[in-house]
């Protein structure tokens, strides 16, 4: 019996320290220990090389660090085992900090008043409350809950889009794609924080920009903190342009780093942070995924097992 | 009988037919109009002139347009009746707005990352989770409560302090001076929203800046949304310049407008707002003073009376 942990551009070490401290009684090795490979009954993985399940014939389960497992289902040898997503309440937490932040930027007119600032222009221009404009939220699993329900405690009108229909107290949420017009044309803040799946891969392109709407002062605004490739940055520069788009708050990018040749990085209604919304928490992923070793072997089930053929 | 309005730099006439809607059986007369001074039983003033109260022999009581009255007490002519504060909701929940946005603008390092964007540089320095930074409100009026209130429900650590002490559900509320200093030393993000009296005036100074905590990374920030003459703005701008203060939003100033010969205007740590952060919406001052006028002269009290000691 062993965890094995296959963390890529990660320190292993600090992780292996965790959590030999949280399960001493179980083995835990590296890639670089001296371990027989039928011993592994769990991995812990981030950015798995394509050898990492190799000879790993008694694997009950794969542990991934990331929330998102988009890039992990496209392992070219993926073994048919359980993969039990990250849910990490910090990241969560932090999650919504970053959501709050960018929305309320936006409703108070940030860029219009930099600009004022800017030409030294004292003119009274007056923001909209928060109950008078309406975020919606594309993805209403736990990170879209916890932001949802954080934007109607301060006062937001909140809208939610999910894949299925959910019951989620004071927040309308509209199913599928065939209710995704009528979700768009009652948003003013468009909030992405879907999992990436072939679905949802470059929905946020310009027809769906241009179905928003028109509410707040400027225009509409575009907030991705999910994943790069929901986002077809070229529309995103376009919008931003010609006004679709009054602003945008974006922490993911199709190619990450951002390439300094990206024009959004000029773009001064474009508001860029290099992938930190939210991290998964050292600590809490130990304290998760040890809790989830300990009780798998007792026989419990295991929970937030990823679905395959959902995506996530 | 009537309620005389007078209202410098504000549309009088539009305040003027919402009264006469709202209390269709009670006269409402402007400066301009023919009237009686002796049967003028209400004043609804903002910025009332040397001589608005001469003559007004039957005056029973002064409603102030303004939430704040420093003004106002200081008139050279103030009758001995009671004056009315306007206790809007809509005003709380607006400046609560600004708050917020202000609040966790600097929690999720807004100055270190546009910077960083002008440079085109990635860098993954993670912003602190909102229940890791304490933010110190100055003032727990009607204002104060409702910004603490839902700060602590998107997760801050907040901190009160007030002239006397409160009871405030989950809120460590400093009162007076002698806990002033222990307040400072528990605050990352000072937020003054203080009525404006001789104790409370010029309190935004270095001194004070030097006593808050050094938690959040950069230093300690600022947001004034109460009154200019709060502030020191020569110290400010020394607190921005040598790093006591990381960054600052006000939204008032000593001197407004702000005059452009002001180094705040040029300070990219600064974030300057041309006090809009609230304002007294007409819908609800007409339904908030008409109700008054009609419980008053069903003998009913008048609420949310100045204390002229207290100074508001």
């Amino acid at each position: 019996m062993a965890l094995l942990l296959h963390l890529t551009d990660i320190d292993e070490n600090r992780w292996a320290d965790g959590f030999r401290k949280a399960v001493p009684d179980y083995p835990v090795v590296l890639r670089s220990d001296d371990y027989a490979p039928e011993d592994v009954e769990y991995v812990f993985a981030w950015k798995p090389a394509d050898d990492a399940f190799e000879g790993l014939v008694n694997l009950k389960a794969i542990f991934s660090l990331g929330a998102g497992v988009d890039a992990l289902l496209q392992h070219p040898a993926l073994p048919d085992v359980p993969i039990v997503r990250f849910v990490d309440d910090e990241l969560t937490h932090c999650m919504s900090d970053y959501v709050i932040s960018q929305v309320t930027m936006h409703q108070r007119l940030f860029t219009r008043y930099a600009e004022h600032q800017k030409a030294k222009v004292w003119s009274q221009l007056y923001p909209p409350a928060s109950h008078e404009i309406s975020v919606g939220i594309m993805g209403m699993g736990v990170l879209g809950k916890d932001a949802a329900r954080k934007l109607k405690a301060i006062g937001f009108d909140v809208k939610g889009w999910s894949r299925t229909a959910k019951d989620i107290d004071g927040v309308t949420v509209f199913a599928g794609s065939d209710q995704f017009d009528a979700f768009l044309a009652q948003t003013d803040i468009l909030v992405c924080l879907l999992p990436l799946t072939p679905e949802t891969t470059g929905i946020l392109n310009m027809e769906t920009f241009k179905k928003l709407r028109r509410k707040l002062v400027g225009g509409p605004v575009l907030i991705n903190a999910a994943r790069g490739k929901h986002q077809k940055e070229n529309d995103i520069v376009a919008a931003l342009g010609d006004g679709t788009l009054s602003a945008a708050s974006l922490d993911v990018f199709e190619v990450e780093p951002l390439p300094r040749t990206s024009p959004l990085w000029d773009i001064e209604t474009c508001f860029i942070t290099p992938h930190i919304a939210a991290i998964s928490n050292e600590r809490s992923g130990v304290n998760y995924f040890s809790r989830m070793l300990l009780d798998h072997r007792d026989g419990k089930p295991l929970r937030n097992v990823v679905d395959r053929d959902r995506g996530y």
